[in-house]
């Protein structure tokens, strides 16, 4: 089993064990996963950009792995292979975003 | 090379192809990843639960992408490792929300 | 002095007594305000639409005016009319979902 | 009539002119406002501060427009008059922040 199968399986195990699944609709997924966004914002909040890089690395990977947590059990849902998915914006993107223009820009493809 | 190595290796070429490190400081990584996770969250909005399971998943695929697109360079920028700090979570979680006491509930530990 | 000037008022008086001026430029208030939207989505998570509904109303005030409180001060700071930019933008929504289109619809303007 | 209440008036028009009411549960409408918030957020992201501060006027006014329309919806349906829960929240505020605490401080109140 690759390593993604290896969390996805983890992280499945934990919520049968408490009968959660009847609470992990897709919509409900993507709003957890949101709030758990925020709680990785509030760390660095009236921080600078510099201090910000030396706020605590636990805190960090903690609330990192609650949205990564959120992101696997949605992909697991839909049934996304999650290397596939990201391989595939990626690609996207690069036809959005080709180099000769977006080049050290931080331009939205929109306006570059 | 593992899975999670090989996405991140994707997407660090990707980001450097474009000289866009300058702009991938962490506290912009974390603004970034809520505003995907946002997008994700509109996909839904005005839906029921059940018209949400209906979505084009195309579209969900492409914003979850995004989301973990930024988990991983946030991994990546703090040499987390993705497998073992969602493990680790998972073993905390498993303190605080003990089975004989948040099976089938959805309290939060401190309410439990 | 109107309502809308009276709470910005008291809002800046509380800043100024605690010197977090320097902290409010406007791409940290603009996460501060996320964060609190994201708490107050926090009350309703993994709860039905149904029992979102009786949700502790004083919870729900106290998210709802931590998010108001950054809005006014966001608007203090660009001198914006709050009356006239809501006002503004019914107008604009106003064009963009004409009622023969948009009534009864939880689509986009895009896809109306 | 004061000027949240014809604030109020206007977007209640608005909505029930196009029959929405259906879909303003609070819970809808909150995930709605983080979205807006999300929306304010992404004009200022790869910014820096000082970036960030000449961004356009009219796309702030709107995205604050909409965030403020949320939030005014939300306090209509719960009946709460949004100057006495800005006061209160002040107050209260100003209990968890103490002036000789708090003066040039960014920490969070349980870290004073």
């Amino acid at each position: 089993m690759n390593e993604i199968d290896q969390i996805t399986a983890a992280l499945i195990k934990f919520r049968n064990d408490r009968d959660w699944a009847q609470f992990h609709n897709t919509k409900n997924l993507a709003v957890a996963l949101s709030i758990e966004a925020a709680e990785l914002n509030e760390l660095f909040l009236w921080k600078t950009t510099d201090e910000s890089e030396q706020v605590d690395a636990q805190k960090i990977q903690e609330e990192l792995a609650d949205i990564l947590a959120y992101a696997f059990l949605i992909a697991e849902k839909h049934n996304f292979n999650v290397k596939q998915i990201v391989l595939d914006k990626i690609k996207k993107n690069t036809e959005k975003y080709p180099v000769e223009k977006a080049k050290g820009s931080a331009k939205k493809y929109n306006e570059l």
